[in-house]
């Protein structure tokens, strides 16, 4: 029997730990380097930039094919649908779906991230190594030189002691600012667009209140919209609820205007009336926290021939107005691991297949995510957005295999990206010509009646 | 009185020469650095990946500007139009405007840039630095750090003797895989959107005759049209005629397949049919050459406060398709030389400026070379595109002032890019109106010679 081949992944996070378990599965050896430290030591920091996580069918599929879905039982809170947070303090309800499966699951990310990390461990041929900076990654050699984190921020790339770790191939799961796509894109024609948008995030907590119980619902992804400002919040197993506070970056009413805390709250407390009980520090929480930026990464070229390839936020970023970011990286390992199950001799091969099958779809994720962030921010609170909700889920109900709605095939469904989104586009079409249709028959049936009229009248 | 501002240029080609001429005229003591040997010594090589240069309006009045146009005098040859080579072996040729100066002018790049590292030395307080490359780029304390380029190349970042400068403001003119738009990009939300080609391309050379003379007629820019191919040629003061061909990367007939140097000059015969006997050594000339790939960069990014800014090709590289890259790049200097003039004692409000005012245009510039592209490519051989063509000749001749042609625009004024496309859409919305108003008129006018016709005969 040959020897096991080595993976080198870089990234611990979630992609880079979950894709552990797969090649471990499919008898791979399998290192990976972390800049972190290890998620099981740290706190669950707030205040880091840590969007919480919903999970979602294509997340979930990912996790049941390797027996890790019920290892997050007792972790998630389930959420609905979404709570919207009105200007007038009243709050509206939006179901997910019509079906009690069409829900999403809420869990804080550093919390997946160690279940993933502990049972990656569990396989004997699996390494971790935390604290460890990549400060070159040769795609020739198939090697990736790390240097102790600390060392590295404080003097620089070239000293303090560095290891090289060698292996058969690498994984570049090391986010949307990758120094393995950087390595792998040396050189080579790849085209990359890199695009952030003009809005910010900050994060802040709503506590549970100090018996425990919960401030406002918490089976729901809370959302307040309002004009040039959006607060969502994702809610947590201790009744608490992590919030994401976004507002552009620059101009009246940003992130650099409102760089004074207490003004900050004010104008908080204006756009979002009932955040000020629920968050009692919010001016402490607005100051302590930093702002971050959302960003969405595309390219054209994921993997060197048989010797490096990119998963997740790598190769396909996008912000995190459709919730798919953590559920498309998962779903990048399932598809990777199928591709090389299917290529057992040809990893180039299996390298290229998963891009060509996953590549126009992660593109079409991030303009969808894109398009969320436009609907979040300005529909979400508008009749006609309501309106147009429930009209789907009707629909739906009436029509429940012909018609389903582009939101439910993406978070409840594995259709691809691409096929939900063209899907629904015939769905629409179909649905302009029926109300054309009927308008014809309408005009076709007052015609008829105002003959009949004139006839009955003895006016033709 | 204060001592002297010093600027560091990353980069020793076209733009950084040039820029260290217009910022040493502005009193700052100039340092380059640059990883290529000194222009000056290196021959002229054929071979490099150098598409020779077409200056025009913009390019000449940046070189005026520091009465650097007349140094190239005898340098260069003029261009007065397209000579296209058809399939027939017959040789159509298309001026490039009406008046005597609307003109182009070729010129190596080599040599060009040998002539600006000339001029910018003669400057007390300018210093080139040849064979340095640059490993690291400070733009908090304003540093760039150097080695050996030899020794660097073969050993890596992290051994050989480095050198670190020390500056007031780090100008990066290092070409579109800047290192300095790398480590200003670094940490900010800095959009990029680097977009290769499909197509490569190889250089090759038509020699001069024995005697000296020319093979074909040398004052024009050479033009080899064809499907799924295209060769420019752009002569040379020896009469010689520096070639680039362009053929698709991957798929039938393109640089992938046709990898056999007899089987592609065979290929080239048969499509470019009096190439072979203008090119005697093709299959040599193929053979030896490598090939090119052709990148468009965009970013929103071009400066960090008052330390560190972009110019040409780090900050707007174009596909070479409208001759325009290193006449932007040339504009480049001139319009920030203006924005320091007018800022003289807040660099980061000259940069700011410098973006707000450039970054429009050259965007601009890198939709119109696409467009460029797929034009030569498709359209130049075709009869509608010559009837345009002439089209636009003649109605520039009726109009002189009126009308003039968006390649006129573009190569012959320094109308910036945008308002350039702008002017060429009211023109072709006012030429459409035109032609509207006269089918009216002329539909009017036949009515109503039948109406009189009619009337004559008294059938009316």
């Amino acid at each position: 029997m040959p020897r096991c081949q080595r993976a080198l992944i870089v990234g611990a996070g979630l992609s880079g730990s979950l894709l552990a378990v797969y090649l471990a599965r499919r008898g791979y050896e399998v290192t990976v380097v972390e800049r972190r430290g290890d998620p099981r030591g740290a706190v669950s920091s707030g205040g880091d930039r840590s969007i919480n996580l919903g999970m979602s069918a294509r997340g979930i599929r990912a996790l049941h094919r390797v027996g890790l879905w019920d290892a997050l039982a007792g972790r998630l809170v389930v959420m609905r649908g979404r709570m919207i947070h009105r200007p007038d303090r009243t709050l509206a309800f939006q179901a997910y779906g019509t079906r009690p499966d069409e829900v999403l699951h809420s869990i804080r990310r550093n919390e997946l991230n160690a279940v993933l990390v502990d049972n990656a461990e569990k396989y004997a041929g699996v390494r971790f190594h935390f604290g460890q900076r990549c400060v070159s990654v040769d795609t020739a050699n198939v090697t990736v030189t790390v240097t102790d984190a600390e060392t590295g921020a404080e003097t620089g790339a070239e000293t303090g002691a560095t290891r090289t770790h060698h292996g058969d191939f690498i994984v570049g799961a090391d986010g949307a600012f990758s120094a393995v796509r950087q390595q792998l894109h040396r050189g080579r024609p790849a085209s990359l667009r890199r695009e952030f948008i003009d809005w910010g995030y900050k994060e802040l907590t709503i506590p549970a209140n100090d018996d425990g119980s919960a401030r406002t619902p918490i089976e729901a992804l809370h959302l307040w919209p309002s004009d040039g400002g959006l607060v969502v919040g994702h809610p947590n197993i201790d009744n608490s609820i992590t919030c994401t506070l976004l507002l552009p970056l620059e101009g009246a009413s940003s992130f650099a205007t409102l760089s004074d805390p207490r003004s900050a709250a004010a104008f908080l407390a204006a756009r979002f009336p009932d955040l000020p009980e629920l968050i009692p520090d919010l001016a402490a929480q607005y100051d302590a926290h930093p702002v971050a930026h959302l960003v969405t990464i595309r390219t054209d070229t994921w993997h060197d021939r048989d010797r490096a390839v990119l998963v997740g936020d790598a190769c396909h970023a996008v912000t995190p107005f459709y919730g798919q970011g953590m559920n498309a990286a998962f779903e990048d390992c399932l598809v990777l691991d199928e591709c090389l199950h299917r290529h057992p001799d040809d990893r180039a091969a299996a390298f290229a297949e998963f891009q060509g099958l996953r590549r126009a779809h992660t593109d079409v994720l991030a303009d969808l995510s894109m398009r969320n962030f436009v609907e979040l921010r300005d529909r979400v609170r508008s009749p006609w957005h309501l309106a147009r909700s429930r009209a789907d889920l009707w629909l739906n109900r009436l029509f429940p295999t012909a018609w389903r709605p582009l939101y439910a095939m993406v978070s409840h469904s594995t259709t691809p990206y691409g096929d939900a989104l063209r899907r629904s586009r015939r769905q629409n079409a179909l649905l302009t010509s029926a109300v054309v249709g009927a308008g014809a028959v309408g005009a076709g049936a007052v015609a008829a009646t105002v003959a009949l009229r004139r006839m009955r009248k003895g006016t033709l």
